[in-house]
C-alpha cells in the first residue's frame, strides 16, 4: 500500500522481504533477505534515496548501523522503544502519560509477584516481539499462574492489569522532517481473538482528539520522529490510557485511503521523502473491515454500497490479514450499519480458521 | 492510472504499447508491438481475462476482428464512431441530439462549399485521427480556405461552424455490463492552445445535471456501452450541444482519483470486469491541472493546500502530459483559487514549449 501510494508522486520501491510471495510483488524489484541482514540493507540503501519501513520485527541494532550512513525513517529509537513493552510504558510514563498497572518479570517467582502488584486479572505478554494477540496469556485468577512462565518460552514478560475502559481508540497521524504533525480523526477498534477486526472514525468530541492530538504531538516530538505514527489508547470516562504505539502506518488507519483527503501511506511517504504533509480529513464518516484467514471475492464487498475492496494478493492462511474492506458514508451511523452488512453477508473466521 | 486503480481490487494487467518507454513501465508485462498488430492483439488477449483500451488511435478493425473471440470492452464500434468526426456527428444527429452545425468535405472545392453552408468563422479537422488540437485549422475567414485541404493532408475533413457557448463541460459517466449507468458531476472545462488546462467539477443546477445524464444514458444505451465514457458538451443558456465524445477514461475526469467516492478509473475497470460499480459522489468541490511539456517538482504542487500531485512517468516533450494535480476544497471558488496559486508558482507552458 506505500509503493502504491507512492507511484504517482513519482516514488519507485524496492523491497526487503523474506517471503516467498511478498505483498509488494509486481511493484518492484524484492531482495529476499531476512530483515536482520545488515549487508542486504546496505546494499538497499546504496540502491535507494531513502529507506523506511512498515513492519515491527525489524533488528532495530542492524537499522541504527545503516541510519549513520542513509536517509532511514521512522527512526530506529522508535522501533527500539515499540519492540520492547517494558521500555515502551516506561517511555510513556516518562512522558507523564498513563499506562495500564503493569511490572516486569523475568522468572516464574517474578511473574507471581507482579501478578500480586497489578492484581488478577491480568494478561501475561512477552516483552518483545509479540503481535496481533499472539505471545500472551490471560491470568484470570491464581490458578492461571503456574507454570505461565515457561509456557510462554521462559522470555521476559510484562505482566499487565485490565484497565476498565469504554473503548479502544487510536490516534494516527504523521510528522514531517521539521517537525510539524498532521493527526487523523481518532479512529475507534473492536477486536477479535486479539487481532483487529473493524475500525470506525470515533465520533469524538473535540475535546477528546485535541487531548490525543497533545498526546500524538509530545510522543512524536520525544521520539524525533518522522513519518507516520499509531499510537493505540483506552478510553476511560474522560481520560485517554496509552495501551502501545506502533513506529509505523497503522491497520487501524487503512480507512484513510478512501476516507480522507491523504492517506496515512501517501503522508508517511511525503514526510520520509521531504515533501509537505497533505490534509488529513476526514471524508464524511467512515470505517474499515479486515479480512483474516478468508478472503471474499470482490464483487460480495463491492455489491454493499459505499465499500472499497483491498486484496493484498496474499497466500490464505488461518489468522493471516489478507485484505480489508472500507467504507465512506453520510454518518457514523452509516458506516457501521455498512459494516454490519458485510459482517452478515461475510461473516468473520473464527479463531481457528 | 488504470492499473493502479485495479491493483488492489486484485486485478493484474498486462499491456500493448508501442512506445519506448510506456507509463505503464513497472506496473506489469509490457508488449511492444504496434496497436493494429492483430497477432500481437491475439497473444495479449489469450492471456488475460478481459481486454479493454484508454487510447483512441486504435484499429476498430483489428479490435472487432479479436471482440468476437474474447471479452473486449468498450464496444469497437463505439471506438470505430469517435474515430470519425462525421460517423460521431451523424450518431449524435440521429438520437436526436444538436451538434455544431458541420459538413463533411474531400476535396478543396467541397471545404469551400461546406464552409460556405455552416458560415465563416469556422473549423477544418481531420476527419479521423485528430486529438489535443491536432490536425486542425482555424478559418476566420475566406483568405483561410486557400490551400487549406492540402494543408491538412488531403484526407477528409468536417468543416465546423463555432458556437456561441457559455462554457465547456463533460460529463463523464460508467456503464456496466447489465446497462446500468453511474455519472460523474458536471466537469467544466478549460483549453489552452487546444489541449485541456484545468477541469473544475461544475456549479451545475440539478437541472442541468439531469439533462447531461439522460444524455448519457442514451447514447451509451445506443452504443451497448460498457465501460467509462466521456461526452464533451458545449452549454449555451440552458441546452447542451455535444462536441465529441472519448470512448474511455477521460482527462477531465482524473480529478476523481482523489475527488469522487470511487474514481473514472476503478469504475471502467469494474464494469469491464462485471464487478458492482461504485458511488460517483465528489468529496465537496474538486478540480485537476494538467502538466503539459514540462513537470514541476513534486514539492512545488503539495505546498499547496489541498493539492495532489500524479507524475505519469513520461519523457518531457513540447506539449505532452506529463502528470496533473488535484485540488479538493470546500466550496468551487476554493477549488479555483487553489488551482490560481497553481498557476502563478507554475505558470503553464507556452504552445511552443
Amino acid at each position: 500500500m506505500l509503493a502504491l501510494a507512492g507511484w504517482d508522486l513519482g516514488l519507485r520501491c524496492e523491497f526487503l522481504d523474506p517471503a516467498d510471495e511478498p505483498p509488494a510483488s509486481g511493484l518492484g524489484p524484492i531482495r529476499k533477505h531476512p530483515f536482520d541482514d545488515v549487508a542486504a540493507l546496505t546494499t538497499l540503501s546504496a540502491r535507494t534515496d531513502v529507506l523506511t519501513y512498515e513492519f515491527e520485527n525489524l533488528s532495530a541494532p542492524a537499522l541504527s548501523h545503516l541510519a549513520a550512513a542513509t536517509r532511514l525513517w521512522p527512526p530506529p529509537e522508535a522501533l527500539a522503544i515499540a519492540q520492547s513493552r517494558s521500555l515502551e510504558k516506561r517511555f510513556f510514563e516518562e512522558l507523564g502519560y498513563r499506562v495500564a498497572p503493569w511490572q516486569p518479570a523475568t522468572s516464574q517467582s517474578e511473574l507471581e509477584a507482579a501478578a500480586a502488584t497489578v492484581g488478577l486479572p491480568a494478561i501475561a505478554k512477552l516483552d518483545r516481539l509479540g503481535y496481533d494477540g499472539k505471545g500472551q496469556q490471560r491470568l484470570h485468577g491464581k490458578d492461571d499462574l503456574a507454570g505461565c512462565f515457561a509456557a510462554l518460552g521462559a522470555k521476559p514478560l510484562v505482566v499487565e492489569g485490565l484497565v476498565r475502559f469504554e473503548r479502544e481508540l487510536s490516534i494516527i497521524g504523521t510528522r514531517d522532517q521539521q517537525g510539524r504533525c498532521v493527526c487523523y480523526p481518532l479512529t475507534e477498534n473492536q477486536h477479535r481473538a486479539g487481532i483487529l477486526h473493524r475500525s470506525v472514525v470515533a465520533a469524538a468530541e473535540t475535546a477528546l482528539q485535541a487531548e490525543a492530538e497533545r498526546l500524538f504531538h509530545a510522543v512524536a516530538a520525544a521520539l524525533d520522529y518522522v513519518g507516520t505514527l499509531a499510537i493505540e489508547l483506552f478510553q476511560a470516562g474522560g481520560e485517554l490510557i496509552i495501551n502501545e504505539m506502533a513506529p509505523r502506518v497503522h491497520n487501524s488507519g487503512h480507512w484513510t485511503i478512501e476516507g480522507a483527503a491523504t492517506s496515512q501511506f501517501e503522508n508517511h511517504l511525503r514526510a520520509v521523502c521531504g515533501l509537505p504533509l497533505g490534509s488529513t480529513s476526514a471524508h464524511g464518516a467512515a470505517g474499515m473491515r479486515n479480512f483474516i484467514g478468508a478472503l471474499p471475492r470482490a464483487a460480495e464487498v463491492l455489491d454493499i454500497p459505499g465499500l472499497s475492496f483491498h486484496d493484498y494478493g496474499k497466500t490464505a492462511r488461518p489468522g493471516r490479514k489478507l485484505g480489508h474492506a472500507t467504507v465512506v458514508a453520510n454518518s457514523s451511523q452509516a458506516v457501521i450499519d455498512a459494516l454490519d452488512e458485510l459482517d452478515r453477508r461475510v461473516p468473520p473466521a473464527s479463531p481457528n480458521d
